[in-house]
């Protein structure tokens, strides 16, 4: 899997940019010249943590033949203020779940998605501590 | 740290909003019934550790009064396909600087950047290989 990154301004704004011509614009922080035009990296992060472990649930739910009508996730990162660089200790996941799904089976797939299957989560789940919860409505 | 995730269609296309507005759109694979309009998890946590890895390099640069003019970089992710997850067993990132850059500044900006700032590399790093190599031009 290759990509490439590209500088868009004479600052910290970038474009990354896909084989199919996809692109996302992540920028630093104002504190590194940041204007606020794109989504920060450790952002990005976070997003791309909860998009591969969404990508799990639409499929499991689908393969248990659950009528999941749509999902959103709240992603919240705590980080280590006090150190160079302030990693993210914690991450948790809140998935709102819509549609006429068991809660058995919406558990049991978050559980499969979170703890096995999610290629995100087990890379970073070495020095992250990885939690999430859900809620369910019909 | 909070951003979103929502879904965009009924199958595995995501947008990922942070507080500012800012969007990116995240999509499954092919496998996963995505239809390649947005980068993928994998493909954006690449792309969220060049880009924190290069905002570092700018800002090193800028403290080093070096002319950097422009900085791009290809990301290569080496996956585990034997694996599931197929987790990226190693990263390669080559950065093309131009500008009036001194070599040992360019390799001190770098080394500083991926070895002891970058957030990204910092939480990945325990799980994959993270090499990198770069390009100077003027």
């Amino acid at each position: 899997m290759k990509v490439r990154l590209k500088r868009l301004n004479d600052a910290v704004r970038f474009e990354g940019v896909n084989d199919a011509g996809n692109s996302v614009i992540i920028e630093g922080g104002p504190d590194a010249g940041g204007e606020g035009k794109g989504v920060r990296p450790t952002e990005a992060l976070l997003m791309s943590l909860a998009a591969c472990s969404s990508v799990d649930v639409v499929m499991i739910l689908k393969k248990m033949r659950q009528d999941l009508q749509d999902i959103q996730v709240d992603i919240e990162g705590e980080r280590a203020m006090d150190q160079v660089p302030a990693v993210f200790t914690k991450i948790h996941l809140t998935f709102y779940l819509t549609g006429q799904i068991k809660p058995a089976k919406a558990e049991q797939a978050l559980k499969l998605s979170v703890e096995k299957y999610c290629t995100v989560v087990k890379m970073l789940e070495g020095s992250v501590g990885i939690t999430y919860s859900y809620e369910l409505k019909s």
